[in-house]
């Protein structure tokens, strides 16, 4: 998840770093040093020079320091009248002299301690009208750095002439933001930092849910955007000193990240490209797409338009189905033409046969794709059906009503058909979508989606359905489970391990498919041999393929056994063994019962009986599917009866639990959880249910308002 | 959920601490000083500092950090031909001596950034023989403390003659955890803390997830169950020495935490007496009940007893009932007394009215609970029920049936009787649970659950239901979202919200009841005022009251809608207006639409017609139960199909909206999430479904193995 922003690649180069560290980073609170982040700081640092960074410091601080310092000499030296008149404010320069040289000697301290060298380098802003200053200035610092010694540098504010500091911004620099900058370009380094305590400039107050991050500034975007100096707006004053910076910089060639200074580690993973802070960079607003997906205003607006979807007839939302289905035929060759870039570029960066063969769309796909919809188009509305009628009252009629979730996110790889499939299974379902596929099928799913959402008419809305293009904003959209009411990951166990680490949302599939197939020793071998060869082999890499056999004890001299061995070797099955099996038939050891081998191997172990059987799966097992072969009637129902697995099976294959196989039609995925649906789900694990109370004025009153009769009522009225 | 550990209050009186910080904490992995750490952990001591707390420091780390800086040293004045002979170890003795001084010289620098000044005090063993030194040094150390400085102890390992340090267990001390458990006892200190770089002593090794943290230990127990020194069991070398110290300065009558140095405001949580670390005190076998919960095995042992229930015969599961319901009337004098030791405890304790008339049993109520559970044992089983059933092929039969989901947390507040509920409505499901009720019905809920589970045949095992006594638990339980798959938080939005946030497993549940009565210009005005008095005044405390009544505009200069005013003021009604009511109607202002006052006030606003009031209830609702009164067909349509909430009303009272009322039996919660359950959930939100196909040995082979058919069967076979 943590995928590198291609547009940030050019920070891997990066070499020469000024540095920037806010007062809010180096004091606390009450004005005293924050030591721990500090110190933390100045690990992260000795790391980046180790690692051959050159790193330019700029540290505020030393006022604020000096200030307090100051007061406690001034309060040990008081005498008791002097502590009765009014205490007048301590001279600003007089601080800057006395904190500037604690501050430079915990410097010292700290960076000793690791092993770096460390400057100070004092400047003011009529040094730098002088070019031989700056000419020495560069000098020295390239110098200092050939030797691996931190330069820091900070305004010379006990003999600097200006008014006063962060007030007047037509000098050569005015504040530390500014002269960070003024570094950076004197001194031709390659990025600026600026270390704030937020995470970068949001688009509102930090504290604000609404609030986004801006990952990229763009000046002709955001300028208008944000308001600056609006405290309401941007909550920390010190962010619009930053911004400006920032900008001057950038446009003069300097790209600059704004980060938190609070975040250990969060210096290298700018610099490893990774989307932190805000980003600004001359040429940002040529970047095309600038994706700052607003997560939040994606799903809301999705919830918005189902809701639209859902408040139209079920005849109208079925020709919206209709028209998409039209719409698709009719662009055929547009969408082939798109697939077809996206399969070239596939072979051209020498991706994986089967992952191409899983990208191209075969002849006739969108044509059938268009008629799977319309299938889907004339089925029954799934929204709004009753479900349970009661009447709890004399004239107090209540109703159990199918009703849509609200908005999915479903996260998909490689196949461009599945847009098409999740989109249409939405539509029906009435349900809002955000979607995010491979980026292989990036210019399929682009196109794709464009059809579709055009085919959905401008009462619903245009952001029925949200396309999220880049991997980035996925732990993004994770966060708002307040508007996101279901999560589905289609793709490999990691990626749906993945998405479940990151979110409170609920998320609907399966991470693991580890299935059984136990032989009883009342099995009909023939039978057996069959079902376990297909269970492996059929589709090896599916999760309701098996992965491990169990074999009742009494069948490991048998040659039915013995030729079931056989046969699954002959199919080119590697056979592992647990610690029976594997002394027993002379076969490796397997690493582990709880492995998923999604290939052509599988794990095979000797167990007493059907009992130990149950107690392996329950075990080790991951309550996928798990089948018994038996012809002993009570072995099959002890089985079918206690195994704790979504789908349990009686003499026939595992590779039968799927939503085609078992007839659910369009299929959303396969669930292992226990909660709200539950092995393969169709349509109905897209459903909710809402209560619907017709009454003539009704109160309950301390229910002595009414006469309870609670009497079912037919579904149809 | 920070709630104080009650054996633990006495760390609140605290005044006296050693503080003994180990060298994992002190330094790196390379050897070099852990400055985040070190700072972040003298802004912590400057805080005890300057709340009164009196600090005695013990540091490790010297001889590292000497012999870091001597091979530096040894380098720099190396020849090349130097550097080609083999190297030797530094000497210990000189790496401690330089060690030493730069220990002591970054303390310095660090506490006196802070303000606070440090002192260095370097003892050897045989010094403790001398008794006027162990006088002097007492001395010392209080004059220390009363100047407000913290004393930094360290053995005078350049000079002491003995062997090696951490060898000779046989001294007076023999390592830094030895000497912190002896100067405590010397300098009478309330408390020893030992930091380490783990969260405490593990019953295994602390990056194996079955490992649990021990927060008391017993010697008596936890001697035996631990094995020290070996590794893969303990994990970390350290700890064996902390613990020696530790029953060592405990049994001598100082108790002692062992805790992590890495989690900054671990010290703070340990003076408040939270449950963090592990404890050792020399009373601690006499605290009664030791609670060691252990969450993962409690819920493993829930789940297995679950299966065995399952596997019982529908008769079976029904005669646990009966017996539970037998058990529960043959004791009901047992019950009675331990339910008045509770009341009158909370009546001593001055707890509201309310809350001890929730606590008390009223006379009959056993006998009524009894008999509730006997209907529910005559109800149709609901596990194992047929839901739906398709051939999929000739002679392969697929059915969707009901099964328990599995572990049950239930977290309650008060009321006894809601455990007996729960208890059998987990029995009847099949579940096993977890539960965890209000600290004020202790007793109570003690002497019930005994009965209960006595009442469970041995066969099922005992631990079907497990009792949580004390709400520290709760969290570590919160984490196993692997064992336990519902949590159901049954109490104040307080208590729902914070498990929300606790935890990746599903909660059922509502964190708000934000209702609203929508008014139409069509109502029948008699029958709005009737429903709108009912709404609020019925039980205003409820989550189903209402909290909005939005009016249609045209109505405001009616008298009849005045009359409506009147009538809720008649009541005691408080109202608050949205920006167009409170100033027609003069009312005060609400602070937000988003608010539940669950008291006798509410927001009034006025609306232009339905669609804005639907607007504004999915603008500010909390999807929970929303009404329309009206008469005009089309209004009510539009509300009832478009308003997204769990449960949407015509012409009745909100207050409807209940398990009970609804005629779902026993009610388990009100959801108003959208996945699992929505509104009133009754039994049938405890259970999913399981899907079991049988067949005579079918494959699918390329989905060539049959011939589909799908074809619905009857539910009766």
């Amino acid at each position: 998840m943590d995928e590198v922003d291609r547009s940030r690649a050019f920070l891997k180069d990066v070499k020469r770093i000024v540095l920037k560290v806010g007062t809010a980073v180096v004091t606390r609170n009450d004005g005293r040093i924050a030591l721990g982040r500090l110190g933390a700081l100045c690990e992260q640092l000795k790391e980046l020079n180790s690692q051959g960074y050159e790193v330019i410091l700029v540290s505020s601080g030393a006022v604020g320091l000096g200030r307090q310092r100051l007061r406690y000499r001034k309060l040990v030296n008081s005498s008791f009248a002097d502590l009765q008149k009014p205490q007048v404010e301590l001279d600003g320069k007089a601080c800057a002299a006395v904190g500037q040289n604690c501050l430079m000697a915990l410097y010292d301290t700290l960076f000793s301690q690791l092993d770096v060298s460390s400057a100070q380098l004092l400047v003011t802003d009529s040094d730098f009208r002088d070019r031989d200053f700056r000419k020495q200035l560069s000098d020295t610092v390239k110098s200092l750095l050939s030797l691996k010694v931190i330069p820091i540098f900070n305004e010379n504010d006990a003999v600097s002439t200006r008014r006063a500091p962060y007030e007047d911004s037509s000098g050569i620099f005015w504040d530390n933001d500014s002269l960070a900058a003024l570094l950076a370009l004197e001194l031709k380094a390659d990025l600026l930092v600026l270390l704030s305590d937020v995470d970068g400039l949001y688009s509102g107050p930090p504290s604000d849910p609404r609030s986004k991050i801006i990952h990229t500034y763009i000046k002709e975007k955001h300028q208008s955007e944000i308001t600056f100096g609006d405290k309401s707006r941007v909550g920390r004053g010190g962010m619009t000193a930053k911004v400006k910076a920032a900008v001057n910089a950038a446009y003069a060639g300097i790209p600059v990240v704004i980060t938190s200074g609070y975040a250990p580690g969060n210096l290298s993973k700018v610099l490893e490209g990774q989307r932190v802070g805000t980003l600004f960079h001359q040429d940002a607003h040529f970047w095309s797409p600038v994706k700052e997906v607003d997560a939040r205003g994606m799903a809301l607006a999705a919830r918005e338009s189902s809701r639209r979807l859902q408040a139209m007839t079920s005849e109208e939302r079925k020709r919206v189905l209709l028209d998409v289905a039209d719409a698709l035929e009719a662009n055929v060759r547009l969408i082939n033409v798109e697939n077809e870039a996206d399969v070239s570029a596939a072979q051209e960066a020498g991706y994986e046969k089967s992952l191409i063969s899983r990208l191209a769309l075969k002849p006739g796909k969108i044509k059938s794709l268009a008629n799977s919809i319309r299938v889907l188009a004339n089925m029954e509305d799934p929204i709004g059906r009753v479900l349970k009628r009661t009447q709890l009252a004399e004239g107090l009629v209540l109703e159990k009503t199918s009703s849509p979730l609200g908005v999915l996110l479903i996260v998909f790889e490689s196949r461009p058909e599945a847009l098409v499939q999740i989109a249409s299974l939405a539509i029906r379902s009435g349900n809002g979508l955000l979607l995010k596929g491979g980026k292989e099928a990036k210019r399929s799913n682009a196109i794709l989606h464009k059809i579709i959402t055009g085919a959905i008419p401008d009462s619903v809305g245009g952001k029925l359905i949200g396309l999220v293009t880049s991997r980035e904003e996925i732990p993004d959209l994770l966060k708002h489970d307040d508007v996101i009411d279901l999560v589905i990951p289609r793709g490999s166990n990691k990626l749906v391990s993945q998405v479940k680490n990151l979110t409170k949302i609920p998320v609907l599939g399966h991470a693991d498919g580890i299935c059984h197939v136990y032989i009883d020793k009342s099995a009909n071998m023939d039978m057996a041999k069959r079902i376990a060869v297909d269970a492996k082999v059929d589709y090896p890499a599916a999760c309701n393929a098996m992965e491990t056999l169990l074999v009742h004890k009494d069948l490991k001299d048998t040659t039915e056994f013995n030729d079931l061995v056989v046969d699954l070797r002959a199919e080119g099955v590697t056979l592992y063994g647990g610690p029976r099996a594997s002394s027993l038939l002379n076969i490796p050891q397997a690493y582990s019962f709880h492995h998923e081998y999604s290939s052509m191997s599988c794990t095979v172990e000797f167990v007493d009986d059907v009992h130990a059987a149950i107690d392996h799966i329950h075990e080790h097992g991951s309550a996928h599917t798990d089948c018994v072969i038996a012809e002993d009637l009570e072995v099959v129902d002890a089985f079918l009866g206690q195994v704790d697995s979504a789908a349990v099976f009686h003499n026939a294959s595992p590779r039968f639990c799927d939503g085609a196989r078992f007839g659910l039609g369009a299929e959303v995925g396969i669930s292992t959880s226990r909660i709200h649906a539950r092995g393969p789900v169709g349509v109905e694990g897209l459903l909710t249910t809402r209560w619907i109370l017709r009454g003539n004025g009704q109160v309950v009153d301390g229910d002595k308002g009414v006469i309870y009769t609670h009497k079912d009522l037919p579904i149809e009225p």
